[in-house]
């Protein structure tokens, strides 16, 4: 039941093509210190390591280093005495006691744990044999260097920054991500936190559009509101244009008499604008380039909306950027049918769960554009490519979780 | 080939309901508006709305409305005609024009597209009978009042902000999480951006904790440094006891003559404490309380560290709280034999992969708590409970998704 609209539609794929050809906004590094405000950033260039790690061989237990040969024959009824020494390196006969992390010395290629010792004065009786590197950590066995341990356009997790910091790097080199402002138009909207007027929706899309955006790792500006004006919405893109390299706004991009977004978009003359994106929700899309900057008109239902982000703004910077925001792919059985239109790429909320050990993927029954209760019912979304025409039940299939 | 911890070793089950029970930590509430700060925080009530959505049945298509059963008999050889007005009501033989989202008029149940219709000045031929609702999104057909829309413990995600605003929740009460710090302790540590000196290592563990926090969502302080000196690492103890809840050490858990931060937290008259956890790696954590407030000496080792904040840390919080900070649980098949002693609960770092649509589990074989690069190199956590024997090549499993 959802509203037929009549210009062309225009893939994902080739929308993506032509602005990442055409826009040309700033995209600047930043060399963030290895602690807390670097997680969650995207890496912009290859991080290699620059030693190894650990970076001599080292004590995985309290006790004593010594030579593997000079233990050889050790037991419980002939302990072997070895002398007791405090030396940076080890000769026949001799050991040196460490604690677990501590550097081995030259020469010695064992660590005895205390427990399979004696101390007696300055020497030391041994009750094991053990074979060579027993209770050693070898020099770069976790990390060698010229690995790379960061891959450009990766997200940085914790361990990460575990990594960085164990070699030493101060900080790492990461995207500023372009500046991005969301308003919304629409007569019919009141902020949160105003009283309730008959007739009027409170505003959920922009601040949909505001939360993915800085969950992506955007430091997203809210932009408000501005009437459904065609020349108050130029004006807003106009003053935009010079401070921010992408420009969303909400509503307006249908193409009703009210739908002034898209015809304030064209009076900015564009380099590039498409009107209508082959994708389901979120066909009323916009997309333009003006002045190398890149605005989005997105749908005014929140769900049409998160829909265009996904399927082209995502994909886009991405693009842009040479970075993987991606979500976990996670394959499943489909409880029931899915049709698709060729042609069109479509975003379904679905429910992943598990039983006896199988995933099991249940589309949302709900539908609209503006059902945003499929949003916190679901917890993945499958993407139906354009060139397909549908899964059928039973089928495996393979989904984004995004959360769960 | 890790060393033999000789203390008796707790599980943490019965460390999380001792500290649950004796800890006495601030737990605060704070509203916080439904814009992008609310993101990633942890809901500290049901939330429940306050109205339907939509809050009237509302046009999803541009058109007129009407009534069905005047268009019963229209088709493109004999069009109905519908007198246009603009009120709220609707009578027989009337109809309205609205755009998307535009409140329904009282009386009628149809909004006819436009494109099947053609107007006449005040008068609108229809061209098409359509069922009952057609082009209609009904009131309370996304959320109903009265419905939860966000669950006590859930993490705010864009779309719980979006059905938040919708509702005209002008803010939403979070937990503000306890205050923590870490420090580390450690002679041979130096600080990321030292120059290297043979027989150190650089600092990672405290960093990873730091970080690893802040993904969870603490506003996390850094500690720094203190020596390995029983004495300094009291008075670290001491001091930041009165400034923080939740207080994290890192290295000298151990049982070396070097090992001071166990006896440190000792000399500060506990009222609870646990020097031994019964995970692997992990073994030789300490957990104390002091005061009412939580005290967690981890390892020095980064994946030791890590999985006692995991199988320790994290169950303890999310009870403190009643939160969830679960990760995605994906079920794969092993790809090789996992043993595992009972008694112990295990945390193996794992590959997870898609291969023909089914899920492999790879046990990373790098052994050692020491070992970030299985951290990189992984992306899921397999956690053998404590009762377990281990898992069979072959077997399914279920894993904790941590990156992709």
């Amino acid at each position: 039941m959802s509203k037929e609209f009549p210009y062309t539609l225009t893939p994902p794929s080739k929308i993506i093509n032509e602005v990442s050809r055409i826009a040309n906004i700033s995209i600047e590094e930043e060399c963030i210190e290895t602690n807390q405000k670097l997680l969650s950033r995207y890496s912009s260039k290859d991080v290699v390591a620059v030693m190894d790690i650990p970076p001599y061989d080292r004590a995985l237990v309290d006790g004593y280093a010594c030579r593997s040969q000079d233990i050889l024959y050790a037991s419980a009824e002939s302990p072997v005495v070895l002398k007791l020494v405090d030396k940076d390196v080890i000769n026949e006969g001799e050991c040196k006691e460490l604690n677990t992390g501590d550097k081995v010395p030259q020469g010695a290629d064992i660590v005895v744990p205390r427990e399979y010792t004696l101390r007696n004065e300055d020497n030391v009786l041994v009750y094991n044999s053990l074979p060579p590197n027993y209770g050693i950590g070898l020099r770069g066995e976790d990390i060698r260097k010229g690995e790379v341990i960061i891959r450009r356009g990766e997200r940085i997790r914790p361990w990460h920054i575990a990594l960085a910091s164990a070699q030493g790097f101060k900080c790492i080199y990461v995207y500023k991500l372009p500046r991005a402002i969301v308003f919304s138009t629409g007569m019919e909207l009141l902020e949160p936190g105003e009283p309730y007027r008959d007739g009027m929706i409170y505003d959920s899309t922009r601040r949909l559009v505001l939360s993915y955006l800085k969950w992506m790792g955007f430091d997203v500006s809210d932009g408000g509101r501005v009437s459904d004006d065609i020349y108050m919405i130029e004006k807003m893109f106009r003053k935009l244009l010079s401070e921010y390299d992408i420009i969303f706004s909400t509503g307006g991009t249908s193409i009703g008499e009210r739908d002034y977004t898209v015809k304030a978009l064209k009076r900015l003359k564009p380099e590039y604008i498409v009107h209508g994106f082959a994708i389901k929700p979120g066909r009323p899309g916009a997309i333009a380039v003006v002045n190398g900057k890149i605005i989005i008109a997105l749908s005014g239902f929140p769900v049409a909306a998160l829909s265009e982000l996904d399927l082209v703004f995502k994909p886009l910077i991405e693009k842009l950027l040479n970075i993987r925001i991606d979500y976990p792919k996670i394959m499943g059985r489909l409880t029931r049918r899915i049709p698709s239109q060729p042609g069109i790429t479509e975003l379904y909320r679905v429910r992943i769960w598990i039983q006896n050990g199988e995933h099991f993927i249940e589309p949302l029954r709900l539908t609209g554009s503006g059902v945003l209760s499929t949003l916190i019912k679901g917890n993945a979304f499958l993407i139906v490519p354009e060139d397909s025409t549908g899964f059928e039940e039973g089928e495996k299939v393979e989904v984004h979780l995004v959360s769960w």
